[in-house]
Order: C-alpha cells, then structure tokens, then sequence
C-alpha cells in the first residue's frame, strides 16, 4: 500500500490522536515507532486497534517504545510527529530531542496557538510543521482508539515554505488520511480556534456537554457563533499584525463550521473529556494564548475573555495547585 | 422588644431567608406565621434556630401552618412576607391568596427584576412592596439557619410612594434588621443584580466556589467587574426606559459592592448553593429577565449573555426536563 519511499517515523505522545494517525501512517507502510507510557505493555501485548467510521484495523505488532533514546537507537528518524497535549509542552523538549537528527523534521499534532514558535527555539525553524486533524478521536481503553468522524489533517510549514510542505505532504501518499496543505500555518492555526475555542468551551463551562446538546439549544449555539465572530476579529487582526495575506472570511468560515459540527454525531470534544475525568484542560494554548494576543493588539473578545477565567478556575490543575 | 402595634405577619416560603427575617419579627413581638412545608414537622418540634453573628435566638414555638388557609384561618394578615424562590413564582399566587385581605400589604423578599410587576397584576400594585435583603444566609439543616454576615433590607414600594413606604419601614421598628429604604424600587432591583448576576454567575459557572474564591482570584475579580459594568449599563438603560430618575454610579456602587464582598467570609451564593445541591436555578429572575431588558433597549451585554446561558444548561430543572 506504500507509494513512495517508506520513512522513519517517532510518533511521540500516543494518545488518541498519535495512536491513530501513527496507524494510518503505519498502514501505508511506514516505519513507525510509538513513544509509549502508561499503555505500553497493552500495546506490547494485544496491539493498536484502530475503530473507524472508514473501516477497523488492527496493527498486531506496532513498534512501541518506553523512551525516544530506544527510538533513535534503532536508526535516523525522518519524522517526528508529536502528537502531545499542550499541557505538556514542556515535557516535549526531552521527550522529542533525542530523535532528531540532521534531517529529521518534526510535525506537531496538537491544538492551539504558538507551540510551533515554541519548537523552532528549541529545534530550528526549517524543520517545523504545524497538522491541524479536524477529526473526532476518542480513546476507549490503553491500546483501542474510536475514529468516529471527520479525519483530515491540515498541514502548514512554520516558515510558510511551500516547496518544503510538499515534502510533509507526500508523507501522507498512500495513507487513508484526507490531507490538504495551508499556505499559512498562522491562518491555519486560528481556523482550528475557530472550532475549538466555542466548542471546547461550551462544553466544558455547560458542565460537560456533547457538540449535538450545544447544536440542538438555540442559546449556546448563538453563544458559539458569537464567539466564533471574536476569533475572527481576534485571528485578523493577529494576521494583520504578523503580516500576513491571509484573512478568516466570518460570512464563510463561520457557517462551514456549524454544519460540520451539525453533522458530527454526539461529540465529547478533548477538553470536555479531559474536564470530566479530572485531568489537566489545554487552557493556555486554546484560549490563553489566543486571549493574550486579542488583548495585546486591542480586540474586545468578552467570550474569549469569559471562557478562559472560567476554564483557568474549572481546571484540575490549578484547582490541585491550590 | 415591640415598638408600636403588633401586626399580623405571614411568611410564605420559609427557606433560610424566610426564616431569618421572620424569626426577627416574631422576636420583635410580631404575630408571625409560617408557612412550611418540607420543614414543618422538625419546626414544631423543635423550634426555629438562628444562629446569628450578631447573637444566636430560638423561636420554641413559632406558629407554623401546612397551608395558607390555615393561616387566614388565625385571623386577618397585615403583611405577607413572600420569600419564595424565584423559580417558584408560578406558585406563590395560590400560597398567597388565602391570606390577602382587603388591608394586606406584600412583601417581596425575593431576588430578581420583574417579580412585583406579576405580584401587582394578581394582587393590585397599591400593596406591593420589594425588599432587598443584602444578607448571608444559609440554611443549615430543618428548622436551623445561619446568619453569617450582612443583614440590612432595602425596602421600596412597587409604585414607588413614599408616604406607604413609611409604613413598611415601621413593621420593622425593634426589629434586630437594619432597615432604609429606596425612593426607586428599579433602581433598588438593579442594584441588587449588581451583586447577584457577577458573584452567582461566577459561583456557579467556575464550579460551584465561594466569594473568596472570585474575590481573591484577579481574573474572576476582572470578571465580575466587568459584569458589573454590564449591569449598570443595562440598568441606566432600563431606567431611563421606565421614565426614572435615579441611576446608578459605576464608579461610585462597583467598587462599594467589590469591598463589601470582599469583606464577607467564605460566602456560597444562594445560587451556587442551589447548584451543589442539584435544585432548579434562579435564571429567570436574576439572569433571563435583566437579559431581555438589555437585548430590548439595544445594550451590549456579552458576559450577563454568556453568564445565562451557561446557567440555563447549567439548571437542574432543565437538565433534568430534557
């Protein structure tokens, strides 16, 4: 099933997202190896089960690995995909440096603004890829994952090189992913908030709700719309301020989003699960950061502003934090 | 203790500030009766309990009553203290009737915008009186409350009539509750939702936590702040509407009711109380009905927007309806 050559791939961070494009990549004949934690001997043992709307797969002997340094010691890593929660950012350093080599090129999987200006300190610019998975992914148990709907992966260049996101892009021939490429990764990035920031934040602060309870009720599906409309304001002017061509289109972008997410089954979007499970809530990617810049170049966003108080005081974290 | 004439009082709805105030009439030497009904077996038992900052009293044998009739049936009300949840509005027309007499005055002891416009048109405006309780109480078991802090009621008359407030303002002589009262009574409401629409809807929507909690916390502080000057704007608005007068001075009543809160212990809301314990929510009253004045008269209010509809998902009486 392979087209192309097949490349070394470090998926680092498998939980629901990693596992599953890491399948998808292993599928199409890929070398992929699994930094693993807590799911390790699950995997190690019954494999990568793979439930999806487009058919179930089962990897019975994925690669999976306690360490990156067990990763690099089994030869050059061509990609790095790091598919971690931005809660753990400051883990990924470590996590991710013993796998990158000269050529090695690191693609981040994860939600959120700025992460990406984050790993070009840390590792170079160049090699830096912003995916954006417009998907609806949940983890049933260590070692199962449930690829309910949607799928495809939006990929853009940190430096906004087009010749170089070709090369990330042909990483996908072959594999069973819906793979388009974005000339601004910054764009790009703010469309994804675009979603995240209503949909993860009235699931969360209506006290762990499904998208279709949001969708059915006329008060939060207007509260979704009208914060919608604060990103884009938000978005623009960051683009504007970065110098960039880009612009989010509210009159298109905004409806898009709704019929997507009319047409998702019932769904827990990340955040809420995290919520209701008591983990760490992915507040400063999703919301800080983007709250900070709305604030720094004068956009009032009042539902941008309200939604992250209110995640910051429901999150687990801060709430053990004292 | 009494000063001038015992009046004939019937307290209708004896939740914790129903209880409170009536206790402290009936310990000025007022005839007060109650209403009861979860309560009223532990009640006649046992008496009703204050535990007071400013000194604790038991009531051994207040005059309960299951019904209202049975209320009447003791003789002709001077006053009826309603002090009924907000969500039991629908209700009070039935609770209250038996006990109005051709002299009887009303008492609002409730929270909310709107309440004594539905009370007028069932009873007549002339006897119509609001009263602002700006008080911490909680109810602590059957039969047991708890002042905790805070006590003084602002008492205005629905028609806003100076001379007949006198006389709600003389119930009240030798009682232990400090009294003023309000040329405005929708000045009074809305000054009342200054504090009930930030400190609530925060309570609730971070999770269900404690003054101290907003208070100490810079964001939720900013929040409830910025809510505030919502309220206010929606508030002038509104009362330039009904031909009003008086307004309401940001700078003057924001940071009066941020120091008054701020000196309060660890306060649970009533509403964020109502939340823990899985009962219906005051939305309409404290949210819904300043929400439609402010959508009416073309006020830009996204936090008390967002702050509804949160709660509305939020309310165990919707939940639990569908």
């Amino acid at each position: 099933m392979t087209t192309g050559s097949p490349r070394r791939v470090a998926v680092i961070g498998a939980g629901a997202v990693g596992c599953y494009y890491g399948a998808r990549l292993a599928q199409a004949g890929h070398d992929v190896h699994f930094l693993m934690r807590g799911d390790y001997a699950a995997v190690r043992e019954r494999g990568l089960e793979v439930r999806s709307k487009d058919g179930d797969f089962h990897l019975h002997r994925p690669s999976v690995h306690r360490t990156a340094e067990e990763i690099a010691a089994t030869g050059p890593v061509d990609w790095v995909v790091c598919a971690l929660k931005a809660t753990a950012v400051l883990e990924a350093r470590a996590l991710i440096a013993p796998c990158v080599g000269e050529r090695t090129r690191i693609l981040l999987l994860m939600n959120g603004l700025g992460l990406e200006d984050t790993f070009a300190g840390w590792f170079g610019a160049e090699r830096i890829f912003g995916g954006l998975a417009f998907t609806c992914i949940n983890r049933l148990r260590p070692g199962v994952v449930h690829h309910i709907d949607y799928g495809a992966v939006t990929l853009a260049h940190f430096l906004d090189a087009p010749e170089t996101l070709e090369d990330a892009r042909s990483l996908w021939d072959g594999a069973a992913v819906t793979v388009q490429t974005a000339p601004s990764l910054l764009a790009a990035r703010w469309n994804k908030l675009l979603w995240n920031i209503p949909f993860n934040g009235l699931a969360v602060t209506a006290g762990g709700i499904t998208t279709d309870r949001i969708m059915s009720n006329p008060d939060l599906r207007a509260a979704a719309e009208a914060t919608m409309r604060e990103v884009i304001a938000a978005a623009n002017a960051d683009l504007e301020a970065h110098g960039a061509s880009t612009r989010l289109d509210a009159g298109e972008a905004i409806p898009a989003m709704l019929r997507a997410t009319e047409a998702m089954a019932a769904y827990r979007p990340s955040t809420m699960i995290d919520f209701v499970e008591g983990r760490p809530l992915e507040v400063g990617a999703i919301f800080g950061e983007p709250l900070r810049r709305a604030e720094a170049l004068g956009v009032d966003v009042p539902y941008l502003t309200l939604f992250t108080v209110l995640m910051r005081a429901l999150d687990p974290a801060r709430a053990s934090a004292g």
